[in-house]
């Protein structure tokens, strides 16, 4: 009942190396090909045109994740386009629980659009795939939406709920997916087989009904007979697709719109491209909860570094920015390009080291982390029972 | 999705002719043979001596549901007698909705031991197997409850939950039972395939859950740390079995009692012993909203007889019993044993027409039907929620 005995949805064997790519599994022994991997799932590539109308419709900058490609791939994301240019807002859909990359891009999102956001934490997944009790992960989800709460959601336009919590709302859309979907696709979208458990068959129409607007009649309910029309946009990193996919084939048999998409690569781990971090290895990652002193540690010892082996061969040489993590994470959380910028010309011909580009990282990520704890400090149990309350929201 | 494309569970074919029985599907070639299903389902027949002993515990007349065999079967009912003797009372469990005889068994279970009843609609399970829409089997729902209610059950102690509405309570222990329960499983407890849909693989951890009484907090809630020990009896028709095996497996390894079971027979269509009623069918059952001339005209015109053809035949020869529908009906619903044997005997050797028996049975039915609909009438939607609405019973 763990992530390591899933059954594998995509795999290739190439000269660029096996790839496995499913919602519990992201494992690579050369890299991943994104490129690939939207072939093989049959998405459409973020591209600078793509970039350019979002900008020049809503008219504001471009988040640094789409203009660096952390956000790469999409579905429909363009209709989503067109209906804010018609004056009609999309409504931010379901988000899959774990990474904080998303998060952060959602808000990003909320904000533009101006759109109401709901957000799914699945405290039911969690306990089917992990060996965890149902009270620790339902524990686990009060702590996790402390987390997301403190990136700062506007809690006029947020409604947050665990699976446990809200299935009775879910529910009537989740048994009319149940009947659409049948176990020879389920198996061929997430791989199950026959020995997995039977929650895990029950799982996908849970995780799907949220992308259905009348799952949420105390925030859509106002639109009456229009409801269905509503579009939802969900951000996520690319291994949650499959679910999408199904959503999407199961939503015009139902009459609603299909859910759009917009999918980010995986944020890796210290130790390299390969994977992307993983909660049961505590130095493959950088934790929110982490001290300065321990920041500094990982980075420092376990960060993967392009750099070269010595001062002298990297002055000379420079740095492989392709496989350098301390970097890579700066394009994340470094917004300002053009420093970004200085730091790869520097760092790549060697006028810059390894030392140097960690310190600046470090700097960053310490001060990210301050700023979240005092955040995070300040969300009371009030405030997540305030933002997991059923209400309308005022958007 | 609609009954008849279900698989079959149990299949066999020998001289004494095929038969299939499952949740979804009752047929037989030659009659029902009841001996070889028990071993088939590896269930338990009812002996007098059980009888004796709850007549001698409860001190009160067994059922004649149960002297006359309807009640044939069970699943450790011997203990749910234990623990009556040893003053433990047990709760009287899940029902699966449908025919009305569990439903008149339960009342009177329910009274002998005064006990606590839930009764749980499965909305979502006639939604997945029928072709009806989820709003239809929603309003079937409330049309089902009128009838149970007014079979009279007593309202401080009975709490009428349906799937859809009940389902955030369930739903902890759907997670923990779909954890349990592998897809090898349900395959061959339910015969469900590939082609199925994966809500129908879904619904057996719902059909389970209120088995376990945590699933009731507010009813067992009273019990702290001992809930889990409380012991559940469900009345069902044989066909419902395995649902409860796949139950009593999982009982015992989430650490709850296993819910005891007592099995009825089917109740014959109006043609004859070979099948149960179906709705599908209007002439092969006596529905409750039937008029007078509606239940003389199909017992008269439909009613299977095991009289001879003439009178002449009959008077010389007498009816044959095993295959009269309208006696087995009496044993049904003509409570006095005495009166029934007399019948029984007269009809056999000749002295009753198969026309005196039916008028007697229209009697009785339109009696219990007036009755029926007279009290159903005064089942108002308020009663309903009553039934229906969360709260504490005394008991």
């Amino acid at each position: 009942m763990t992530d390591t005995n899933q059954p594998t949805v995509e795999s290739s064997q190439e000269e660029e190396g096996t790839q496995e790519i499913t919602p519990w599994t992201v494992s690579s022994t050369k890299g991943i090909n994104y490129d690939k991997l939207i072939d093989q799932f049959g998405s459409t590539k973020i591209h600078q045109d793509l970039i350019d109308r979002f900008e020049r419709l809503t008219k504001k900058k471009a988040h640094h994740f789409l203009k660096r490609g952390i956000f790469f791939s999409h579905r429909e994301f363009k209709e989503i386009l067109d209906c804010y240019e018609q004056g009609r807002g999309p409504s931010s859909g379901s988000l899959h629980f774990g990474h904080l990359v998303p998060f952060i891009f959602t808000k990003y999102l909320q904000e533009v659009f101006n759109v109401p956001l709901v957000i799914q934490m699945t405290n039911d997944e969690k306990f089917l795939w992990k060996d965890i009790t149902l009270e620790e992960s339902i524990h686990y989800t009060v702590e996790n939406v402390k987390d997301i709460i403190a990136l700062g959601f506007d809690i006029e336009k947020t409604f947050i709920f665990s699976n446990l919590d809200y299935i009775q709302y879910l529910y009537p859309n989740v048994v009319k997916i149940g009947k659409c979907v049948t176990l020879n696709q389920v198996k061929g979208i997430f791989g199950f087989g026959d020995s997995d458990s039977c929650g895990k068959f029950a799982f996908p129409p849970i995780q799907a009904a949220p992308s259905f607007p009348d799952s949420f009649p105390h925030i859509f309910g106002k639109y009456g007979d229009q409801i269905k029309s509503i579009r939802c946009l969900i951000p996520c990193a690319i291994d949650q697709d499959p679910y999408f996919r199904m959503t999407r084939d199961v939503a015009s048999r139902l009459g609603y719109q299909k859910p759009s998409l917009i999918h980010s690569k995986f944020f890796p781990a210290l130790q390299g491209h390969n994977t992307k971090m993983s909660a049961s290895d505590q130095n493959s990652a950088v934790y929110l909860s982490d001290t300065p002193q321990q920041v500094k540690d990982k980075v420092t010892k376990h960060a993967f570094s392009g750099g070269r082996d010595t001062k002298e061969e990297q002055e000379k040489f420079g740095a492989n920015l392709a496989v350098d993590v301390p970097y890579e994470y700066l394009t994340y959380f470094l917004e300002d390009d053009d420093v970004l910028s200085n730091i790869a010309e520097k760092y790549s011909t060697g006028k810059m080291l390894t030392s140097e580009v960690k310190s600046y990282l470090i700097n960053i990520m310490n001060q990210m982390n301050q700023q979240h704890q005092q955040a995070r400090s300040m969300v009371t149990n009030d405030i997540v029972k305030a933002f997991m309350s059923i209400r309308q929201l005022n958007y």
